[in-house]
């Protein structure tokens, strides 16, 4: 398991508990160990990032070095999803790697390609971008997933080496700074938890501590940028980079629950409430500034320019699962499986190949793809892409996709929880059980008993939020059917072998309405099925119409359509309002019909043709080639009278 | 004047031959005469980018080096503005910095203090970023200034010594490349056109034919960044970096103007009409990208992300002006006159010592002041900030009021024309006239001719395209009054002493609506009165409410009201609509009503106060401390039913 907390409400289960035996993910996780470990170790060699390592054991650096001051971090990330693989080509590849790896490491601990040699930068000279920090942090979680997946083996050790020297080097009375980029937290604290030495507890508390103080230096972007404009339990939203701010409050969670620190718990559930509440997008999504890769202002949360970042989602789910071990709330769940459905599924293609970056909400130009062979800049992810300059986000799905299943359940006194449905099988204190669904496509979730301790205990089913307003059954063994509410539905007896609980839940299309401070979208509407977004893709319009075209009708319910598809109804726009004025703004007493290029050109009229219009689950667009693409459907009757003309 | 063609269908006037005497301008450059010059020169000694020139001559290069690669460049578009000035004090502060820069300048012309010494880049090694034919192309528009406004002094024989080095260098035979930042290229055709050598034209069109063929470097944020994504004259529409696209339309624009090339002429208005059907916000903003200060794709304008930069304002109005001349036509004096009012205006405070660098519709957060003494970041600006560590706006705007009565009329071998009204002065061609207005306050334009010679000739005077849907009208000096449709009004007589001519422009403020394609302001109205866009600002709202509170009733027609503004009638939205709810979006058939944190809390019913909401131009926003602002103003009929709650 990821995460392995000594104290809070729920405990995790490991891959050795919980088996996902086929459905969605089922089909993600196969893509995931068949094809994408084994595309990103390709494009790490081929972009010399793995290379680096041998070149620095060849006294070839700085010369031969190549890749981002960071890239040190992906090789590891990479490291971190073949130990949770568990299978031995990933086992024998994460050797060969580490075998690269090892001679780098300096007596001292320091492990790094891109510092400290000589015409490189001093070892812990830019703090602010060097990321020297941030690449520990990817290596001690590689470490540790290698640790509990298949026992300490020679990355471990190299990771508690590099521990042992960070809290030598920026322990008390060493440098007093932080990372540009947090992450080291979260990773410290859990080998702490894998170790049990509280000195690496120690140190991500002082880390925690110390950000917000303005150790690092005023950038661009304002010090909001790297977290450290204010300290982490003063702070009421998350803000700056989205990634940054999300592995921090990762990591002051952990570092909360480690040493009982109530308050910076309560601290960062306030600010992911107001995350939560202004500054996410549907999908689940988080960051809405290109330039910074940052948090915008609150309800800036524009479709079309959604960053959106992958890692961004992958950093959420983190920050969601560690909230929901510590206080139990469904709410943690619920937001981690709409960005797991939205964005982490959104982001690899059918093919497992080529991934999302960003993850827009509306793509209103067809994209090209990228020629074979090149990376590509990371904010022109509007296709996706095999490989990128900054190549964050394909090792992170990677390692997300790897580790799932410990995502899925917990245990607690009383009995066991189930937070995401998926086919999968639990085994753990004598508890045998069989989830069976077709989740997210159907709605409706077996849980057979296959054993089960003689005495009483409770299964928990999360009730998603997305069922408001609608009614959700719960059948339980006895055959007694009753409706439950949005939260978590219990089940509490002596279970038997053969026990069945059912969880019905209502995937029927819902429209859905923004607040009306989300401006960027307001007079729009939006589908979910389930936990699932949808969207209108240009290669389901009629020949030559682009989604901008679309006109929802929101008097008309969306209805399902062919193949998880939902259909609803509304119009295409055509002629004139497809058509260039001269001036996109018009007096609203002026004149409706748009001047004409000269005075005999007759207006054309607008016509708009009632059409059903299908829509896709959002983490579906984009596979069948270029396509424009949106979430949020203007509806059909205009909020402001004049036609486009 | 600072463009003088040699053909086209206008003939621009000079500074000698037109006086703004009093009004909105006269007050604007008043102040830049008075505080902005000298702000900027202060500014440009303490931050050492003057200093670099001193550094240079005595050898303390490129330790001392100080600012951007292109601190050069703002030195020079402050001499611009110094030469333009003409005044003793401007004259003696241009001499002095001459001096500065004299030295520095190589045997072979070159000339520029972050390249070409030991320990700096190679002279035109990084084409891409170095900004070396960027900085030439302000010293040579520096050097014109001069030329034409003082007598050729030792600035204009420095420029045109680097303009020899330039062709020499880059002309037939030489590099084939162009620079990252276009600018050079109509600097290089005003100085063909002031010394009347046809070098310097031919090499303008072979830096305007080289553009687009990838000879720069593919970068992060692909080659139409910097226009060398496709030539010149195959573009169908102005994208990537703003500045630079619209700098090198007006580049081109000369060089076919020169040359005769119609077809290159046909491509920029063609590229014109596009941008400003399809990427321009109200004000006449351009630019929406704050990541690449980029224009964005159609339609995408979000009001909140406008980065609608002030040098794009300034370049606007560039290419305006020299398409008016080109063509005749009036369309490009209004997007002057808009560009001019609510872009370039805008950008200096009242007191002309701090700057907008964006030019945002949407500001939602109070902005701090900078501490004084301290540039600010470019993006962050805000608030007005007195310098940024990339300056170029303050003197982009000091250089273009400095020289702005030469962007107010024109002649022709029929006449006289008016593109913008201002209490002016002209005498040219025997006639002398005198325009005396309140202008952009009042809408009366009165023309009184003092002198004028024997013959018939025409008087033309634009109306503004924001005249339609309302009367103009135009009385003669013989008391005839007609009403005069947006375009261009003539009289034709033989003026004589005494004569006067008077245009009513209805500046009753109106609302203008949004075509539906820019998505992020569907729902949402705006007022413009006359020429000036105006904005709902936190400090003229009741204590306590923000911007966001604002709904319109777009049944009301906006009225005037004290000092330049205007009232309209609508909501300030309070209680519950203003207060968090868990999650943003919310079902179309689900409860209206929030949840509560518990079960007991009473729901706070939504209470909105009907009120007058007073409006002031956009260009006189933050003047009165922090506050936020929004331009585009959500209606009171939510155009999607559920309440915020």
């Amino acid at each position: 398991m990821p995460v392995a907390p000594t104290r809070g409400r729920l405990r995790p289960l490991g891959l050795d508990e919980v088996t996902i035996t086929s459905g969605f993910w089922a089909r993600r996780r196969h893509i995931n160990t068949t094809a994408t470990l084994g595309h990103c170790h390709d494009w790490m060699e081929r972009v010399g990032w793995i290379g680096n390592f041998r070149a620095a054991a060849e006294g070839r650096l700085p010369k031969d070095r190549r890749g981002r001051e960071f890239a040190d971090s992906d090789v590891y990330k990479l490291l971190e999803a073949m130990a949770w693989e568990r299978g031995p080509d990933a086992g024998a590849a994460l050797d060969t790697i580490t075998d690269a790896i090892a001679p780098v490491q300096e007596p001292d601990g320091y492990l790094n390609t891109a510092f400290g040699r000589p015409g490189q930068g001093p070892r812990y000279g830019d703090l602010e971008w060097g990321h020297e920090l941030y690449c520990y942090g990817h290596m001690i979680q590689a470490g540790v997933a290698q640790t509990r997946a298949r026992g300490e083996g020679a990355l471990a050790k190299i990771a508690r080496r590099a521990a042992d020297h960070v809290c030598a080097t920026f322990g008390p009375g060493g440098i007093e700074g932080v990372c540009g980029h947090p992450q080291i937290e979260t990773a410290l604290v859990e080998l702490a938890r894998a170790t049990g030495e509280q000195r690496y507890l120690g140190q991500a508390a002082l880390f925690v501590d110390r950000r917000g103080r303005g150790t690092l230096a005023d950038p661009e972007f304002g010090r909001a940028y790297y977290q450290d404009d204010m300290p982490v339990r003063e702070a009421t939203i998350l803000r700056g980079h989205a990634v940054r701010a999300l592995y921090l409050a990762a990591g002051a969670v952990d570092v909360a629950v480690e040493t009982g620190d109530d308050d910076l718990l309560a601290a960062v559930v306030r600010q992911w409430e107001a995350t939560v509440a202004r500054r996410t997008y549907l999908t689940g999504g988080m960051g809405s500034h290109h330039r910074d890769e940052a948090f915008g202002d609150d309800f800036v949360l524009p479709p079309d320019r959604a960053y959106s970042e992958t890692c961004a989602g992958v950093a959420s789910v983190m920050l969601c699962w560690r909230l929901l071990l510590a206080t139990g709330e469904p709410r943690f769940a619920d937001l981690a499986e709409r960005t797991l459905f939205n964005v982490v599924a959104a982001s690899p293609s059918e093919d497992g190949r080529s991934f999302f970056y960003a993850n827009t909400l509306h793509r209103r130009r067809r994209g090209t793809v990228p020629p074979a062979g090149t990376d590509s800049p990371r904010a022109e992810s509007s296709l996706r892409a095999p490989w990128f300059a900054v190549s964050c986000c394909p090792t992170n799905v990677a390692r997300t996709l790897a580790v799932l299943p410990a995502y899925l359940a917990t245990t607690d006194d009383h009995g066991i929880q189930l937070h995401q449905y998926t086919d999968m099988d639990i085994a753990t204190q004598g508890v045998a059980l069989q989830v069976r669904t077709d989740y997210p496509s159907g709605g409706r979730v077996t849980v057979g008993i296959s054993s089960s301790p003689g005495h009483s205990w409770t299964l928990s089913l999360r009730v998603p939020a997305w069922t408001e307003g609608t009614t959700a059954w719960l059948t339980e063994p006895d055959g007694t059917r009753r409706a439950v509410a949005p939260g978590t539905a219990e089940v509490t007896r002596r279970f038997r072998p053969g026990d069945e609980i059912r969880l019905e839940l209502p995937v029927t299309p819902r429209w859905i309405a923004p607040d009306p401070r989300v401006d960027a979208i307001r007079g729009t509407l939006a589908v979910q099925r389930g936990p699932l977004v949808h969207c209108a893709e240009s290669v389901d319009l009629p020949t030559g119409h682009e989604v901008d075209a679309v006109r929802v009708d929101r008097s008309a319910e969306p209805v399902d359509g062919p193949q998880g598809t939902v259909v609803v109804q509304g119009e295409l726009i055509t002629s004139d309002q497809a058509r260039d004025t001269p001036w996109p703004y018009r007096p609203l007493d002026g004149p409706t019909e748009p001047p004409t290029d000269g005075p005999d050109e007759p207006a054309t009229p607008t016509t708009a043709e009632r059409t059903g219009i299908t829509l896709v689950p959002y983490h579906s667009w984009a596979n069948r080639g270029p396509s424009t693409m949106r979430v949020w459907l203007p509806t059909t009757e205009p909020p402001v009278s004049p036609p486009a003309g």
